[in-house]
């Protein structure tokens, strides 16, 4: 049978990204950085190997004779998946492929030194190699599937987005949110500030057991500490990282629970298709939706602030009859809105405006409408525009403060934002088909709300790209509403 | 040049090798139990395709062809290297190689659990498939070579060495050594016990510490924590581990003192050889005299407490004026002799019979005059025999205590005696080659002692077999006397 030879050659392919995605995690999370060459080396074969095991000459015909056996629903789509797969590793060439992964690879690697030390001029000829060969692959994939360049990038991180569809949504939260945040900004409660030092121990303590709260599976999973925190790793073994600050153990508590969305997606994905295309995670949009469902829709609100706070104060030896310590002021903490320099600090209301400015930006850089010696400029630039603040002063706090563009991750900062739009939209959803849910939150009882993600999204797999699977599960297309409707529900009503 | 295209080749299989060492070091040190499925999966794939690389029809040509090149010694020597390893794959069929590698991997993952569960009969199928799958890897290597069946898996980690080289060195021993021991039991004055708890902490800070001075490079590599201590990883990021006993610390300290040992060789291998297989490091014996010189020759000498003890003293809080933190009886802790049923908890001169008894084992194993079921049995009649000790009644302590069997390690263990008669022998030579060498260690100055070890043995790679190093660097073939000779000195003068 044609169909069971293809699934052979997946799994084969599914242990190679097994083994890149250890080495990823092992690079990021606990790797001497004097390991660093062997391991670009290492990466840039596996990168090679599963390029040209993609690319194999037989997988056409099998995928030709395949689609005539008797297939069911899940074999069809995961023969559709391989033949999207095939098609993206045939647009570019082998040594592109390896070249990219070693520039990126290096870039990453340098980066989380010469961010510390706030030196982008250092960065920037291995910046300019990443943007170079991020550009060359854009004009390959852009041939191959006839799409625009940046459609192509984009489509290789959420199949079938293209910025047709992103410009109306970012422009609508354009219109709205400078107005939102003023408003917010004009009537939110200062919060009283709680002093560290927080014991990192304790932070991670606490971070373990809202993880296991949650119904992060330790068993097949780990928390560890990374410079930029992700999400890695297999489904049967997902290794989620945070970083820790000694003086706000609010950043890394909700980094946490952030990576944790992502995980139990991860750890949710049907089990008996853990080898093949079908079973994977959809596109980083819909990723980033059960991110910002546990993190924004669930954690930030009143009734898991009831259920967690007597665990915070407990961690730190918080004294329950304490101004700072108390239920109101830790949630004024959560929802603390403010136009800042740094993303990943950002609330939810300003987090879109950090994205688009990113999402600019890098259009600019794929068509060449920008060099990157002149992004700190422009960087500045769309800080004034979009936040109205003026020079950080500083890259490691400007341009380099993310990862994503020194690792090659270019066409992947608008998925944050519709993720953002479609936790809201999936959130409305939940709440009308679990009774009484926010009761349920503030007891931390969280089997039925992850269990409707499961049932709904993560058991999913890729039988549905994002779109279809968003407009399935709350009976509309993605749209800004919800999330707008969100935030004026929880911050101006 | 067919010799380059040959250099790219086997740099590919280095950089999956790279793969498969990390992911092994994953498995041990970090992995939650329910990745170990998909490990085991993802683990067999890169022992495929290594097996594939090394076995290509191309290679044979491109080896014929090379011999004719102008090449100088190292290139001349990494052919030959190139040739043992492809005949080593041809012997064995694919099927074969991933059929090992799953069952290796599933049953080393079983044993951590089952050993903690003292379950022998639990562990006894997954063992019996090793031990099969060995014998049929035996008997296709056995074939290959033209050596016995047990001589071509011994073949495998130390190459060049046959049990007719074994057997007198070993006669030799069992001759000498109870004997020995009876004369130092009889003389030893006992140490007064150091009474704990010692905190995880200190003893991972202190070990860091002896590794930093005896020149481990942090750098490029890392101290961890797994079940079974061992020194992985890749010369450019050296992976020791370690276990923390909380009621001594002298067994964690000494077991990072010997990996330390092994990661200095792996850390000194010559840096321009890096990819190829004549810059990896020789036989299993000899690498087991680098962590035995460290560990037993260097740092269970009187010179290395009297740098260690203020130390070690230091990290715990001893007193400098107590008794049982002197460096008197520090020493007597390090050098305590007894008959005992753990084999890395044995003293120098009771290890050899812990050696000499799995030896018997498994060759009787692997020619199918012992089964498996017969294991804790024939142990205990063992024990009974080397070390006149009576039934350890408790398989975790018996015959589930070491990993090795249940990873497939079988034809290995008489390389850690080896190593010690070579550690002694090397050890020699370095007192005549390095003025005041006790006054050195007594000062932590190891930079002389470690520069000798890197140009005589850690910056040869692979240029010779142990054998002929040994005699090169010693002006002698490896004896028993210099060990004897040393335990008679240390114990009994």
């Amino acid at each position: 049978m044609h169909y069971k030879k293809l699934e052979a050659r997946f799994a084969k392919i599914n242990d190679l990204n097994h083994a890149l995605s250890m080495l990823s995690w092992d690079d990021a999370a606990v790797m001497p950085t004097g390991g660093g060459v062997a391991r670009t080396e290492a990466l840039a074969t596996l990168n090679g190997l599963i390029h040209t095991e993609l690319s194999a000459p037989e997988i056409p015909d099998l995928i030709h004779a395949a689609v005539d056996e008797p297939l069911d629903a899940w074999q069809r789509a995961n023969v559709l998946e391989m033949k999207r797969s095939y098609e993206d590793a045939m647009a570019v060439p082998a040594d592109l492929v390896m070249a990219y992964s070693k520039a990126t690879s290096l870039c990453e690697q340098r980066w989380r030194q010469l961010r510390a030390a706030n030196d982008f001029k250092g960065i920037l000829p291995l910046l300019g190699e990443v943007v170079n060969l991020t550009k060359r692959r854009a004009e390959c994939l852009s041939e191959a599937k006839g799409l625009g360049q940046y459609d192509a990038l984009l489509d290789t991180f959420e199949p079938g987005l293209r910025q047709v569809d992103i410009d109306p949504l970012f422009t609508s939260l354009l219109d709205f949110l400078p107005g939102c945040i003023d408003s917010i900004l004009s009537q939110q409660e200062p919060a009283i500030p709680i002093e560290g030092p927080f014991v990192e121990d304790c932070q991670a303590n606490l971070g373990r057991l809202m993880m296991a709260q949650l119904g992060f599976d330790f068993e097949h999973g780990r928390l560890d500490v990374s410079h930029h925190p992700f999400c890695g790793g297999v489904p049967d073994d997902t290794r989620i990282t945070t970083r820790y600050n000694e003086n706000n153990f609010l950043e890394s508590l909700f980094g946490v629970l952030h990576e944790t969305g992502h995980a139990l997606y991860e750890q949710g994905l049907p089990a008996s298709w853990r080898t093949q295309p079908v079973g994977g995670s959809g596109g980083m949009a819909l990723h980033e939706s059960q991110s910002l469902f546990i993190e924004m829709q669930v954690c930030r609100s009143p009734a898991f602030i009831a259920f967690a706070a007597p665990h915070i104060r407990n961690a730190f030896g918080g004294g329950n009859e304490s101004a700072e310590w108390s239920d109101d002021n830790l949630l004024r903490h959560v929802r603390k809105v403010g136009r800042g320099f740094i993303r990943v600090d950002a609330d939810e209301a300003t987090y879109p405006m950090h994205v688009i400015l990113r999402y600019d930006l890098e259009k600019a850089l794929v068509a060449g409408d920008l060099d990157p010696t002149e992004i700190p400029d422009a960087w500045d630039e769309k800080m004034r525009s979009y936040l109205g603040l003026g020079t950080v002063g500083n890259d490691a706090d400007g341009c380099m403060q993310d990862v994503h563009w020194f690792s090659g991750t270019i066409g992947y900062f608008p998925t944050y934002t519709l993720g953002a739009l479609a936790a809201a939209q999936l959130f409305k959803s939940a709440m009308q088909a679990i009774d009484d849910l926010p009761s349920l939150i503030s007891r931390g009882e969280f089997e039925g709300l992850v269990g409707w993600l499961r049932q709904n999204v993560h058991s999913q797999g890729r039988m549905l790209a994002t779109g279809p699977l968003i407009e399935k599960v709350t009976g509309e297309s993605l749209s800004a509403e919800p999330f707008k409707a969100h935030l004026v529900a929880r911050y101006l009503d």
